[in-house]
């Protein structure tokens, strides 16, 4: 193709345009041995994969730990599924589904507060927890390729989210108040250790009104062994930190440094001192020692995980102690003994105390590990080495320090047992040894009297109550009982409360129900008030089941007000004289969002009719539901032709049932509108404004249009309905189309065995862009007038959208087809938590419930991709900088009680978008934006690249070896590359420094307008 | 809440809903000890991590391997980078995005041809590769919490899915035909080997044009390695046959039972039968074998992986060879000796002849093993043991059979390599050994002259070209110069074909380019001719760029041409008086697919104006457009105020350029319309008549209005420019929306400081159903009257469902800014591929690319659901049967050849779909479908039984146990719940058996209709 220089299309223009693709013409050709070497260029390694030194380097190891971005990417793929299997995995019963559903609606206050409903140490569990032997192992879309759910990955997210807001736990509002309960609330309390399980208990105890409730802790720090035992990189000090503040937040007092044991309290003498009921939560406080090692100490090489975890915790932990700790040294080969968590704890701490190399050594077969593989993996991708079947003999040791340890072999029988062959042993060399055979009660045992231990050590409970056997005053949890995971240590204190909470009533006779009722978690925002007065109506909130699917039967909105949803308005009725009967299929999933299938899809296309149900049923099921639910909005939604005695009669029948406001539907775009019902009355201003004229005739309550947006303009259509007297609009119903035709070229639905079919009405998200223009519309043409908006409405965050552009209300349902009437608790939420958080100064940078994005000016590793020889020297970087750092400086402390102003009403977001919203004309042309890139958060896709090059102007490079893009001068702020980016915030849009100038090509003519 | 009992609403009604979610008043309650027990009964396991019995399982064990669903949704999140780093780590280099990106868009044979172009094994590779050392390393998402993509499974997805479709390889169309070639190509070429490189290598020569290629095989069966060592259950030998086939397909000759080395042929004796160029291709043929296991037999219980695994191919591969072969019977200990890939093969292979126990021992440590994690993970999933740091001393025999094997003890040294420690030694207990200690030349080394071997026994060769070092006309690939995975043979043979292709043309002096060009596959599909004729103008192909950004400057519609777009429209020019400014931001993601971030949102929304270049620039570049590429059709976008002359001047003046129409621009929705331009004309039928009439007489070529979809009926306007004598429309523009808020109530385009915006034009996928709409209501009111389509044609796919809606040609924009013009080759062989398979009876009842579902009728696992108890008794019967199954009886025998039919033209699909576009009223209510659910595909997740209930009829139930759905004769056929279900297929709407009465809920008047 020969173009000339001075042709204005020369691909010389578009010379940057090097790595863009381009059609194969030929098959590619690269030699083997280039290709091998090349990929070394690219690949991107887990930090540790090829034995980096890790020597002081503590940052966060765990795979599941998520952006913004990777939860709501997660929280999408979940199905929700009905009876959610996940839940039944978790030892605390988590709602998990309802907490994945916020986090997908951008709702994380939501999401935490499920979680710390069922959890008060949800935020640790997300990150320590075995998912895989829990929650994950039951999830239902492990039965696809996709796999399990990353659960803990977004319980961890939805929690520290919640943290970064700061804000208090208080106690179930609805409960009676602290100073009505009776005395048996103010009795002494009692827990002992202040690790997982106590914290859980006095946490549940707290909410249900105890008021005198106190943690022993035998250490100058709280927390347990998620302080002392669980390293930072899995488990921050910050997090045991927040969640014990939480709990504190409901009065719960600690004492420091007491002591159960030798030289401490005992069970007894505290009860002695008038605590009614004790709690134990001590763990097992001393380690198993072989008596191989009897007698070695850490000066010679020896530790056992007990003594060896928190001596590393206690030096890495920022703000955890003021001890000031150094970490040990552990300059070469290390030996750990024995397979379980523990172990491979110690084998990855070892790596950061400096080992050269770390064996974990145990008993049994690979396969027959006790530890988790979350805990083994991390350790495996840090090149850990594994040596089973062995079991010490002795240590050798030479000038009083160790050199090996021999072993003898072991050998699993047929039986599936494992024998050590005696006459077969081995060494192996090593400079330390850390034992982690386990943990028992030891000592401590004594102390714990009248508790009883059985024969494998562990307290003598019920395990349905956590009551000791020997003892009603006294319950335990956790280690003491067996239970060694955090989650069910936490869920033995839950168990524990409530039992606890039966034995003091019962002192005093005062009854309790039979089944638990566990106060779930509250804060501040809970207390907001979301209701919204419309048309002299009173809102409890203003969620509304649009007149759908949803609605299909009285039944069904019977149901949906128990969930809580604000309103219904009925599907639609007609005299009997216009009963209609379906056609099926007739609702089909959407395609506007890829090749997707399941729930969520952002679409549906529906060619479903009014109801078929008779006037008579509706009628009185709306006086039926008016009886039942008093302070709920029932709106009668009716139809019929042009004609002024049927709206009349159907319109007054509605109104003597007791309806709220009646909705005429004036928009139904398929099948009513053949019969001069639906949109055929709808799209024409003049029959509009004719029918409200009757209806205001007809009846003394609120009526509201329901307009369609298939028309031209539909603030006309809202003009003529206001003109004719309605009281409002509902804005927009479905959106007139065909989703789309299978390959044979049969549409879907198809109809009969002819495959006929028409068009119907799109829903869903997909429609909302079409909404909130309506809205606004509407509003901008009427500035008085009530909208009850519906079309997309599928969260908080689009309700809020809508409430700005002018809505009231909203009506739902394609969400709904999407999940169950339970998403209404999600949006109440949501909608309180966007109210609370506009009440916070410090919170008023957030973009809803999104933290705002940091970017690092100066980052220590710009230029540096991160792949290849580029994370190689990003690595180098971070090694030598951890040499010296202090790990015990405090870098994020828990901020000082925030400041809540007054909390907005839901009345005072109506309309708060519409003066921004105007003509193309009134924008400025002389402040415009260009583009900038944040190196650091860039994944180096070149997406960017690609779509300013070929759909724009050329203004982004690429570096072929960094794969770096680079905007350049000729960026003209059209905003395609932020809007392709897969990084949230990675590209920004900032202002333009210098003045726009179009490139107009060739010069225009002197007649050219300057506009 | 009290109901009574002749209450419409009464919950009673709804009773089935005990598992619908409810929202949680209170914190769940249960101890631990029984949520301990209970998450047993939900547990999804892999089928083998709980030590299940394997034995005659040869079943796929890949966690790769994908379903539909699973493709589209894994294809779906690849980004296609600009520069990806997967095809830089693949030995063949393979174009991975482009074969992903056609995944993504249902045109599987698109990616199947862009797979086979680079690798003809590219079926075995997806399967075989060890993609984590290779492509994944590099993926780009690796670097963000999602993880790299599955690409070996889509890969093997794709092809997998081709060969469903029958359809034989033919050589490149465009090259010279083979009896047009010189005799250069006629030359006698002998491969020796047919393993993946001899195939790869004969592949390439043919379709080079060679065509005297012979592949000499030692054995009776084809494949080499694959067929003979690699198990069934990681590459069954359909895959090879089928590989074979297409290679054949090609005239290569394959001679069976011809063995290079003693009793057989020598490289020297086939170049004295007159074979010009030879390619040796035959592995490492003998295995290495420590001396301590010298002249042991299997009779003995000792095999090397050599014998055993061939034996157990033989055994298991259905169809491979006639032997009727039986697997070793492994009754007991098995020791594999190695911990290379062949080690894992063996080890996973003993389970299935019946070992008990399978431990994998080898020298070094855990982290050095040399498999790749592929391999280790799938042993150590089927609870493989595994014996680091050990060397076979001597082997332990009692009365002639192998009872033990003594190891010594290794040890890692400092400096990373591995000493043996003589002094230490132990002994483990076996039935038997299975040696993998790799494998070597041999006595065939001899056979082989003049090829010489270097020190690590590999053959002397030029990496960059395969070629022997000693002899010119000898190329070697694969194991045999050290390139030991299939991909790397492969793409030995690859490199080996263009050097040896070079080596023959230059005998005879004939010049081939300095830069290699292989061809790429082809087959009758890449035959079809797409061309497509509109109001006289021959378009090549029907997909053209959008009047939008893609075609922001002439040189971008260069590019756009050199990529194979067949048309284009320019960016909407004016006069000069007309110029406009743009704003920035201007072109913001979609939010309609939920919060999804980076490319496919589904829906963009912009605010930019027409071209901001004159029309001086745009008609010069017409006409270098037209001169460079004459076939090509080149549109000019104009668009005036309501102005006869402006019109008339400006079309003259396009027409003047050169361009083959015109497109008058009566519909951009944002700030053009302000100025009485754009849709501020095209909104009103008098207008538009009378821009239509002034074209009419202004111009004579054909001229198209394009129209706005922002009114009550489009097919109005349409009629009102065929009245004023308009060609043809466009149809549609973008919907008129405002795509979204911040928290801050700022929409999103937020101009200047004031941060005002404006309405804007949504495209993409979500405003599709519009479109469709509007393509298909105006081909019913205009049956002759040509239609360009635009609106969501983001796929061959899409297209033809416009094209079956009465539109000729389809105009793209969204899709391209989401990806880069390249897009265009995909959608080119997609539409092919449609008209092809259009042509073959066999395909017929294929949706599109995608193969109809199985429904198995009477599964031998009806009722049992793959979780828990369910899931252990499934595992029983399969073993039960597994035990009689008779492994060599071939089930899928590789069809005949398919016969192809009339291939029909881009002209015979237009307008397919109208004659079943009709009224609500024409479809049939006598003929109605009810739900049908597949257990078998059931993933238990209830969304159906969730939508059914909250959004329907209350017609699924749901079994508390078991987790299966079931519907009730109460099924209205709404469609819902296939709508949300996740799994493709798994509920299909089945004809209704019995009248369909709808339920009124109370009796209606007499007077009711019957409608």
């Amino acid at each position: 193709m020969t173009t000339e220089s001075h042709d204005v299309s020369a691909v010389h223009d578009i010379e940057i345009l090097g790595l863009n693709p381009t059609v194969n013409k030929h098959a590619t050709f690269k030699p083997t041995a280039v290709s091998k070497k090349d990929k070394e260029n690219w690949a991107r390694l887990d930090n540790c994969k090829k034995g980096c030194e890790l020597k002081n380097d503590f940052d966060d190891v765990k795979p599941t730990t998520l952006t913004e971005r990777g939860a709501l990417f997660e929280s999408a793929r979940c199905l929700k599924c009905a009876d959610a299997p996940c839940q039944k995995g978790c030892p605390t019963q988590l709602d998990i589904k309802t907490f994945i559903s916020s986090i997908s609606n951008k709702n994380y206050y939501g999401a935490a507060k499920a979680i710390f409903s069922d959890n008060p140490l949800g935020l640790t569990c997300g990150m320590v927890c075995p998912v895989s032997t829990l929650c994950q192992l039951g999830c239902n879309l492990a039965a696809s390729e996709e796999g399990a759910i990353n659960i803990g990955g977004l319980q961890q997210f939805a929690t520290e989210t919640f943290k970064k807001m700061n804000i208090p736990q208080i106690r179930d509002p609805s409960l009676t108040p602290l100073d009505q309960l009776p005395d048996t609330y103010r009795v002494k309390i009692a827990l002992v250790g202040c690790g997982p399980t106590s914290i859980s208990c006095a946490t549940f105890l707290a909410r249900l009104g105890y008021t005198d409730v106190t943690i022993f802790e035998k250490e100058q720090f709280l927390g347990g062994l998620s302080s002392a035992e669980i390293p930072q990189y899995r488990l921050n000090y910050e997090v045991v930190e927040f969640e014990i503040k939480l709990m504190k937040d409901l009065g719960v007092k600690i004492e420091y440094g007491k002591r159960l044991g030798e030289n401490g309290f005992s069970v007894e003498s505290l009860k002695q001192q008038g605590y009614t009921a004790i709690y134990l939560g001590i763990g097992m406080p001393e380690p198993k020692i072989d008596d191989v090692f009897k007698g070695l100490t850490s000066a010679q090489g020896f530790y056992t995980s007990k003594e060896f975890l928190p001596q590393v915790s206690k030096a890495s932990k920022a703000g955890m102690c003021g001890c000031k700790s150094k970490l040990p040294e552990l300059n070469g080969k290390v030996i750990v003994l024995g397979a379980g968590d523990t172990a491979f704890d110690c084998a990855t701490s070892a790596f950061r105390c400096g080992a050269a190399r770390v064996t974990v050594c145990f008993r049994r077969g690979f396969s027959d590990m006790r530890a988790v593989p979350e805990e083994v993996d991390i350790a495996k991708d840090e090149r850990c080495e594994f040596l089973p079947y062995v079991l010490p003999k002795q240590v050798i040791m030479r000038e009083g320090k160790l050199v090996a340890v021999e072993f003898y072999k072991t050998e699993k029988g047929p039986d599936g047992n494992y024998a050590i062959d005696e006459d077969q042993f081995f060494r192996v060399k090593c400079d330390y040894i850390i034992s982690a055979f386990g943990s028992q009660i030891g000592s401590v045992a004594d102390s714990c009297k009248p508790l009883t231990f059985n024969k494998w050590g562990t307290a003598d409970i019920d395990p349905m109550t956590m009551q000791a056997k020997t003892c009603e005053w006294l319950f335990c949890g956790g280690d003491l009982v067996g239970n060694g995971t955090t989650v069910e240590a936490v869920n033995d204190g839950k168990t524990a409360s409530w039992n606890i909470h039966k034995y003091l009533q019962g002192l005093e006779g005062i009854p309790i129900p039979d089944t638990p009722q566990l106060p779930n978690f509250y804060t501040p925002i809970d207390l907001v008030d979301i209701s919204v007065e419309m048309a002299g109506l009173r809102f409890p909130n203003p969620f509304g089941l649009a007149s759908a699917t949803p609605c299909t039967s009285a039944a069904m909105i019977r149901r949906s007000f128990e969930q809580g949803w604000g309103f219904a308005v009925t599907k639609t009725f007609s005299l009997d004289k216009d009963l209609v009967t379906n056609v099926s299929p007739r609702i089909v999933r959407g395609t506007t969002s890829g090749n997707h299938y399941g729930p969520g899809q952002g679409a549906f296309l529906n060619i479903e009719l009014i109801s078929e149900k008779t006037c008579h049923y509706w009628c009185k099921a709306i006086t039926e539901l008016k009886r039942d639910f008093p302070d709920r909005i029932v709106i009668a939604s009716i139809m019929c032709g042009f004609n002024k005695q049927d709206w009349t009669d159907l319109a007054k029948m509605a109104q003597a049932s007791g309806a709220d406001a009646i909705e005429l539907n004036l928009s139904c775009p398929h099948g009513m509108g053949e019969k001069g019902m639906g949109l055929a009355c709808g799209q024409d201003t003049e029959l509009v404004l004719h029918i409200c004229k009757w209806l205001k005739e007809a009846v003394t309550i609120p009526f509201f249009a329901k307009l369609t947006p298939n028309v031209t303009e539909v603030k006309d259509i809202a003009k003529a309905a206001y003109d004719g007297g309605a009281t409002g609009v509902t804005a927009i119903n479905t959106v007139s189309g065909l989703m789309g035709l299978k390959g044979d070229s049969n549409a879907w639905p198809a109809i009969g065995q002819e495959k006929k079919t028409t068009y119907g009405g799109v829903s869903g998200n997909a429609v909302r862009p079409m909404a909130l223009r309506a809205v606004s519309s509407i509003r901008r043409e009427l500035p008085e007038f009530p909208i009850m908006a519906t079309g997309g409405a599928d969260s908080a965050d689009a309700t809020i959208q809508f409430l700005h552009c002018g809505a009231s209300v909203v009506q739902i349902c394609s969400s709904v087809q999407n999940q169950d009437f339970t998403v209404v608790e999600d949006y109440i939420i949501g909608l309180k938590t966007y109210l609370y958080m506009q009440s916070r100064q410090d919170l008023l940078a957030w973009d809803g419930q999104s933290p705002p994005a940091v970017h690092q000016e100066n980052s220590k590793f710009k230029g540096l991709p991160k792949f290849g020889k580029y994370q190689k020297e990003r690595i180098k970087i971070q090694v030598e900088e951890n040499k010296t750092k202090d790990l015990l400086k405090v870098t994020n402390p828990l901020p000082p009680p925030a400041v809540a102003g007054k909390v907005p009403s839901v009345q005072d977001q109506i309309n708060r978008a519409i003066p921004r919203i105007g003509r193309h004309d009134d924008l400025r042309r002389d402040q415009q934006v260009v583009a900038l890139i944040d190196e650091d958060m860039c994944i180096n896709c070149g997406k960017c690249y690609m779509t300013c090059n070929d759909s724009g102007y050329q203004a982004i490079t690429f570096d072929k070896h960094t794969h770096f893009a680079h905007v350049t001068d000729l960026c003209t702020g059209c905003t395609l590359c932020a809007s392709v980016c897969p990084i949230i915030d990675c590209i920004t849009m900032v202002p333009r420094d210098s003045v726009y100038i179009p490139d107009r090509g060739l010069v225009p003519s002197a007649t050219s307008a300057q506009c």
